[in-house]
């Protein structure tokens, strides 16, 4: 039995739910599962449509990108995938979509600012949506430097990805993670949520004040403080 | 067998319409139903998904908000609903919910208006919508004070909390409540649509009028009136 | 075997198609169907679920309104189907709802413009929004007098029932009608999609002009002309 | 067996998709399949609703519109169809549907502008909205001229159809195409979400610019291009 086996299941699983969550369109999204044992992770083959999909076929991928394990070519974000990883080394896993409202925040270029409690209890700030890339990122190592545009805005930010797990990259799409795969998906789901909630708060006030700093403070520390009461 | 075994069913049942009626994403929602002869009530326990959800979990509390029966922590909006069931002593049962076009307004900060007969069916008046709360009341006792912050708003608007059965919480979310399970979560998917029908309107004509009184009135009295003739 | 069984099986069928065609929250509609050789029509009880619907229970009610036969209380927009069966005699069923884009630019007090095709095959005039009825009208027999406001709004546009199946009543919902329930249903789903499509016609372009003639009377004339060429 | 089996069954399955994709309501759209060998193609037989369509009721049809074979009247826009094959020799798949979106950017009589990378995957350019057409080709032999109206378009501005699988016809509806049946109705569906994506992305910023050339070019390099990586 493959070590390898429990990330391909993991993988597995957490890209079967991009459909159900109404996420994905055909083929436009892509779930990356982690070993940091072994240094690897599984990634969903390219281009697979999600009913034909198995565990097994699922890629097995290094952080710089090679491919270690699979007879199948990788999704064509691996390269993206692998820069996370590899520079932020406490996530377990990574979602990439085109889900509809987040993907035109993305298209519109800018932040989600923070309207409510509904944001602020996975967030204390605006979701960060990263420039489009330099012409010079674009025609070199493109799903690589894709990686590091989006770490360079947390970073020019003074973000941390272990507090704001989503971000949108400029005229592309949303990113999301966390540190296993049922997270990294929960979060691509708030995010095209939030998205869709701002957008809507936008149209009905168009002059829509940013949540105030209590609120974003105390929803935060009742989910995500050291006195959490959220959850069991 | 329990003496809470009624409320727990019945509380069990009406938390189970939210994803039916696609009002929560995950577990952004919870009902509560009272046994007024015992003053306690049944809450859903905090962050349980709604697939594994048990009827015998649901959590006891008093109106107080203290936990009388139940291994699990209940909703982290426990103190809101004790609040309301120790105020307003004719309600069987409150829902709260992050419903996408009810927290949209919520987090515009605007009063629903009432613009036509799909909303004078259930009420007279533009669904209110509490400020948000002062930074004390946040900084304190916050589930608590956010019962008090509904309440306080009833109060200075002259509100019946038994004609207008729904309000919206500034910048976080909807409550909705009623005689029973069944028709608090009726009123929060009215919320819901009423508050979708709205933001239509207005983009549709963001000139557009006010319901007149007469049909206020008359879609109020043929529904809820003493001559009422809708239903059986 | 009841005289009156095959409308109300018919009745039966066309008003379980609105929740299956999304045109309906809770008992937010009614259908009827007539019988017009015993001068009666079925029509869905008041306030029952959809769930709990049952054939011979449909409710059975002459053109002036009085109950003919049935053991329940008819819907109370009862009123306003006799009137439009007793002066419009060509008419075998009509479809009442509160489906969310007709019932918002019932709200918006507009017509709905004639943008595309989708909509001359089915019409060839702006769909029309009959005003809010007068406060005497209103505080008086007031589904009679809906009715009697639907006829008047289409006497003074010199509209032909017989051609445009389907209205708004202006700050209330739509009206459709047709030769028999699966007809009227059907016009109740294309107003409803008719309405969503010119609500995002004039979002995407606030100047999109209405169709010209020449396609409004082509694609009119090919569905319902003499030389026909749509369908079986 | 009939030589145009395999054309039908293709054909068949094909306009299967359109509901389960949510792309038409009722029978508003329609799908063939071409056999280039035989110079036919297998389309829909008009007003027939999706659940009652049967594989070998596909009617067959020449290059010119001609019937072959079926008892069945073809889909009124078979005209049109007809006129894409005969010109365009390497499709080998049409869809026309009015899905929601992408119809109400032909009513509001605008190209879809490139907003992101979604669009970029499929092509290079605006997505086009050939003009109304004008009242003597409307007049005449409509559905004929609509093909023409359809290469004039392209024509005018110089796009190949080979790269550019997708039309708005003004004031109408989308027409799609590609090499088979599969890839038509895979592309009708990104048109509507591409069109749905660009709505959005002008109402949250009316002033988002177009992609830039970088990132036109290499997403479609990375899909299209000699030396593309995406898929198996």
């Amino acid at each position: 039995m493959s070590k390898y086996q429990d990330i391909q299941q993991a993988c597995y699983k957490a890209n079967m739910q991009l459909p159900e969550l109404n996420l994905v369109l055909f083929t436009f999204g892509n779930v990356s599962v982690a070993d940091r044992n072994l240094g690897v992770f599984a990634i969903k083959p390219s281009g697979v449509p999600y009913k034909d999909l198995v565990a097994d076929e699922m890629v097995i991928v290094d952080f710089d990108g090679k491919i270690v394990s699979g007879n199948m070519r990788p999704s064509s974000d691996t390269k993206t995938h692998a820069v996370l990883y590899k520079e932020w080394d406490k996530i377990g896993a990574i979602v990439h979509t085109h889900s509809t409202y987040a993907t035109a925040w993305a298209q519109a270029q800018r932040d989600i600012p923070i309207f409510g409690t509904t944001h602020a209890d996975h967030n204390t700030v605006d979701i960060p949506c990263a420039p489009p890339m330099s012409d010079e990122m674009i025609k070199g190592n493109y799903e690589f430097e894709t990686g590091y545009q989006i770490i360079n805005c947390f970073n020019e930010r003074k973000l941390s990805y272990e507090e704001v797990e989503m971000i949108l990259v400029g005229n592309h799409a949303p990113f999301a993670w966390g540190k296993n795969g049922d997270k990294a998906v929960y979060n691509a789901a708030v995010l095209e949520e939030v998205a869709r909630m701002a957008y809507l708060t936008e149209q009905i006030n168009p002059k829509a004040p940013r949540l105030k700093d209590a609120l974003i403070d105390k929803h935060w520390q009742r989910k995500h403080g050291k006195d959490a009461y959220y959850g069991q």
